[in-house]
């Protein structure tokens, strides 16, 4: 699983000016090293999205994108430390009620091809294991690029009654897929390094069409914590999972009015179950056929939360997810070894109340580390000076710039009040940027317009066939129905028919 | 890296009696589905070991070995719990200096093929991927077996000074061998799913070999907690990691007496240094190559852990890694609501307390609960009867069999001190059981016939024709030299010369 079929069509036009694309670099030269020479160099303006956020991986130490193989990126210790973070709250949302697993990365093809509609949807991207050592393998191994022909086949084994179901989990793990578009890190990857999957078992379509909706309800949490907004869609039927009943979609709007699938939910009905004969002894002794679901989140997530909270400064990270979440930078003049005293007293007073600390005591002067700590998007930076320490305070300064002095009273309590204030501030500006980018429409010219520079809300009567004509004319995908909103009724873009219904258009990454 | 070439070479004779051999197995029945028919059946006697093992692994859901490709195993959730907080420990240790990351599983094939002595350990048992979708690709990619020609072209890149070292990062990935030995889950397998490899970078010959001192003290450390006692001996020459100056390994003593090996540490010299021209500027503004180390652990060590604690009830876990560390069973006779009511307070008190406890209700009887219990290994059970609460007392039995009244006043307190004990007991049994196992010898003979049961020290003169000769005429492998210890001159069992020297000698895993 798990995006849905639409992100294998982002169109030509959009990719064709990626900043971002890669192409395999066989020596890449030593002057552009990592941070090093990233202190000299300027991030360019957010304006200019993608030079931005691809100067900005390297700068902030996200992902390397020179390692020599197309689509595939090397996470520096930082990007691997928000990722961490990052991902403890999807395993936070999951583990009540989903386990953890690991599946085999190589599927033999006689399991893959198994299911006809999905195979349609992933041969072409499908990466081949065809030698082990010098000897030909006897069976083909596809390297997954969604694992339900290497995890249904063990569900067949795994479940025999009612008492089996529901059954929940799910797996963090690397998928393939051999992107013949152009890549981009943490976005179009050929590698992707860091797929949540889950997939669930029910005894009924109901109570599976119930799970879609919980994991929706879990995605928006996550993405509500880490202060993103997003528009929550269920997909045109020519553009859910390969194999499913429906999908039900998040994409989050980027700065550049470009959505980004960031995490889908299928209901995969019951055409698994008959392929791999995944059945269940009900309550009564009928063998019936199991209902399934699957739902999955890739790194697309950090891609994101860069993307929405960045700025010309570099990162922005929340609270809740950032490697550092406060840095304390000791002003050094006058008596040095009182400010680095109460430099070092406060790193322990926050270290003990499980605040993610850091004392920046290296040789830089305090422009450059503010420079620095900027980059890295830590939320809370601590200035100790002498006069801060005269008068019993602390100068505290948040990442979006909001200033102030906070006396050393009570100074724990007064950082998590910040942070708190800081997420909502965050949250509040991502919130209004993303409304403003959606823009109810009436007609295919406005549509045109509107997803140039956002997302478009347009009224559709549901027919495929003027769905297909949309997004013909309009020239931007049909990300689908909005979902839990409702509206009054107009006339369908293109049949002019009345409808309650509108479809999300955008350009996709 | 890691696992040095030793592992490579294991005894054709020891492996073919293997009762864990897996082959593709298209179709298992589901008569002898996971837990559901585990409760049925009966463990065999540790006596057994291999079987023993082989079914361990199925009824106390640690992996499934019917996945359709050899080699290839799925982690049950609750072997995945147990492997997470397995790998928590090792996080625990490297994290205070080294750097978490992640690099590409596929290596473009000029990169793997450039360091000549590396690529002919490995040349045998690289998965190759030739085809994107139905698409021969340009560059043929290897899987990983172990990562340095992933990894040292970026640290090319990413070292320039001497303030840029040391480096030392580490990632947990899966990594692939194509072995065309028989395989054994979690022993050995064709994905490695949980492979930690360190790899380190230093200015001098000297500091790196220090950290390879530091790696083994880590690792001692990790396998101390998991109370599994273990050899450190420094490889023969000819069985060194391809590459490396030299390698310290570290093998467990299974039940049957073969050896596993569980870890290793690698002194690379300045050898993939100057292939992948890794180079820094020194202080005096000369430009020098790096020395690297590089050091390892699979899911071996959950292999050892298994298999030197567990007796024939099933899994005996540690407590620091046990997903369930106290299990209440309540005895419902009498006033069955009152039980309850204290065996949830008491629930709530353990988990107050950061105690995995887990309160079963289910409908079973107490007997099986007991079997379940005991068969996954959780260290402590209470048991809570109407009498014992009648006593104000509640029933503790502890995984080695230990059973004792405990006054519900000082309830925690009294699990934590049995917790410790029992840890004290397991890590006691199993060195009692290493200790009896290595026997100093002084001929080939008596090596021969010790190997048959355990491990042989034997003095050898450090020649490698008396160590090649050692090894064809004990029929077993050469460990190496016991580190951490001296010896007094006997006769080289070959030549006959005095020497202060031993080598351990064993059938390995």
């Amino acid at each position: 699983m798990t995006d849905s079929k639409t992100e294998y069509k982002a169109k030509k036009t959009a990719d064709s000016k990626a900043a971002c694309e890669t192409e395999p670099k066989k020596s890449a030269s030593k002057s552009d090293s990592r941070a090093t020479s990233s202190k000299t160099a300027k991030l360019p303006s957010k304006e200019n999205f993608s030079e931005w956020y691809h100067e900005l991986l390297m700068m902030a130490e996200i992902v390397d994108n020179r390692y020599p193989v197309k689509g595939m990126c090397v996470w520096f210790p930082f990007g691997f430390a928000i990722k961490k973070n990052v991902y403890g709250i999807i395993r936070e949302l999951l583990d009540p009620d989903h386990q953890e697993t690991q599946f085999p990365l190589m599927i033999p093809e006689n399991e893959f091809m198994k299911e006809a509609q999905h195979i349609k949807g992933f041969e072409d991207e499908v990466y081949w294991v065809t030698h082990g050592g010098q000897s030909p393998l006897e069976v083909k191994l596809a390297l997954r690029p969604t694992s339900e022909t290497a995890i249904y086949p063990m569900f067949k084994l795994w479940i025999r009654s009612h008492a089996d179901l529901p059954l929940r989990i799910y797996q963090i793990v690397n998928t393939f897929r051999y992107e013949t578009k152009h890549t981009r890190p943490l976005i179009r990857l050929r590698e992707i390094t860091s797929f949540k999957e889950a997939h669930t078992v029910h005894a009924t379509w109901e109570e599976a069409a119930e799970q879609v909706e919980v994991a929706i309800q879990r995605y928006s949490e996550f993405y509500r914590r880490l202060a993103i907004p997003f528009l929550v869609s269920r997909r045109p039927s020519w553009d859910k999972f390969p194999g499913a009943d429906y999908t039900i979609a998040i994409d989050v709007i980027m700065p550049d009015g470009k959505t980004l699938q960031v995490g889908t939910a299928h209901h995969l009905g019951s055409t698994f179950a008959k392929t791999y004969e995944i059945t269940y002894e009900a309550e009564d002794g009928e063998q019936k056929l199991v209902s399934q679901t699957c739902y999955g989140i890739s790194e697309r997530c950090i891609a994101a939360l860069i993307s929405v909270h960045g700025d010309d400064k570099g990162l922005k990270l929340p609270w809740c997810v950032a490697p550092t979440q406060v840095v304390i930078v000791p002003i050094l003049l006058g008596d040095k070894e009182k400010v680095l005293e109460v430099s070092r007293n406060i790193e322990s007073l926050l270290a003990a109340a499980h605040i993610r600390v850091k004392l920046d005591t290296s040789d830089e002067r305090p422009g450059a580390k503010f420079y620095k700590w900027e980059m890295l998007g830590v939320p809370i930076r601590l200035e100790v000076g002498p006069r801060d320490i005269e008068k019993g305070v602390v100068t505290l300064v948040r990442r979006d710039g909001v200033k102030k002095a906070v006396p050393m009273e009570g100074l724990k309590d007064a950082i998590l009040k910040e942070a708190d204030e800081l997420q909502t501030a965050l949250y509040a500006r991502a919130s209004q940027f993303s409304e403003e980018k959606v823009k109810g429409v009436v007609s295919i010219e406005e549509a045109r317009a509107q997803t140039e520079v956002g997302v478009a809300l347009v009224p559709w009567c549901g027919e495929v066939d003027c769905g297909h004509q949309l997004e013909t004319q309009v020239e931007a995908n049909m990300l689908g129905e909005p979902q839990y909103q409702s509206f009054t009724d107009a006339a369908c873009a293109v049949c002019g028919k009345l409808t309650g219904k509108r479809t999300y258009m955008a350009r996709q990454y």
